[in-house]
């Protein structure tokens, strides 16, 4: 494949710069040790992802990140009857997606990469919360590119459209790297070009059954393996 | 007025946090010693701004702040008589406002700020300009809002919607901060909250006929002063 000088590389967000699981059930255990967290945390992913899909599938209508994940997040702490804390504490937790705590090799692969591309998120993520997580990891990323931007969620065309035009602004002239096959897989149909980030331990170590299709331009086991990786890469 | 916590604060760019006319000409002069910089520069700001009103009116259609920048560009280098410059420095120069240099209290100012709010800016610069100007700056934002997500520029209502939106959610949540009437006016219109910042030296010292609105929220001498009345304003 001919490689096209590129001009910036795009992160998927929770799994791929930053470990959502062991946060919350680190900050969930200093809130109560009674409780099931990794259950709540699976639970949390799952609850959040089916609303995600309503709203692209326009079943229901158009609410941010942080809206869906209060949901899911109210269901939940009866479900998993979370009880004995007091509301503050506990609103504080419902925003623990604002805070999730980077993969050790995130911080030393995104300042090597800074140097040679330019470096944007683009995750379903609201602005607010992907504002509040970079800050509190000190993420060294150029800007930040949210599915909120274009009122619709990732696989939708949209946003993978959005970090194309305002990066590229030509497809092929921005790489989005995620640790999710399906994610990857519709920002390659849009000609973007693709990086594999393996995250094995994004649930705890349990197999995750996402193997990298063999169209991807870069598969990696980690982020400094892919930062290696592109220093071949023309910029 | 009462005074709502403040999430966000939202700069202007071109004139408040940054130094493009003397940037300009101080690049300029290790271009070329024969040219008039200054009025190249006042030039590169009409000719652009001329083109933002027609884009704004639906006159001509929309094209990011770097195509009308090269537009503008073009012409001026046959009209100032630009000759005997390598095309290649000529490129490199095109670009020169995605290297523009901050003021000189932007990044104490900011830095200060930022340990209380988040920062963002709000510019009719494009995210490539922006990204770029951010990193060679090191300017301490949190994120980039730029006009081109929205596909018109400011004083249009849709791009300080976007900041209050992305930032706030709320539009009283949000304090617009900028060094031209004009533009906080537009902004206070939609009920952000309106920060003043004099910068007498954008026009190199030409009186600048730009008088801060009795409406403004805050009146700055500069943004360092900004920081320390906000210090009095609940975050």
């Amino acid at each position: 494949m001919e490689r096209t000088p590129l001009t910036a590389i795009a992160f998927d967000v929770f799994g791929t710069l930053v470990d959502w699981r062991r946060t919350i059930v680190d900050d969930g255990l200093r809130l109560s040790k009674g409780v099931d967290w990794p259950g709540f945390a699976d639970g949390w992913l799952q609850g959040y992802r089916g609303f995600v899909e309503q709203v692209r599938k326009g079943e229901i209508p158009w609410q941010n990140l942080d809206s869906l994940l209060r949901r899911v997040f109210d269901q939940l702490v009866i479900d998993f009857k979370v009880t004995g804390v007091p509301t503050e504490a506990l609103d504080h937790f419902s925003l623990i997606w604002h805070r999730l705590q980077p993969w050790p090799d995130t911080v030393p692969a995104l300042t090597r990469l800074r140097s040679r591309f330019r470096l944007g998120t683009l995750s379903n993520g609201n602005m607010i919360l992907l504002t509040d997580m970079a800050k509190f990891g000190s993420l060294p990323l150029d800007c930040l590119l949210s599915a909120e931007l274009v009122k619709t969620y990732k696989p939708e065309p949209a946003p993978y459209m959005l970090a194309a035009e305002m990066l590229g602004p030509l497809p092929q002239q921005v790489m989005y790297v995620a640790a999710h096959a399906w994610d990857l897989a519709a920002g390659g149909q849009l000609g973007l070009r693709t990086g594999y980030v393996s995250r094995p331990m994004e649930l705890g170590g349990r197999s995750v059954n996402d193997q990298p299709d063999p169209s991807f331009d870069l598969v990696a086991v980690d982020l400094l393996d892919l930062a290696a990786q592109l220093d071949k890469w023309p910029a």
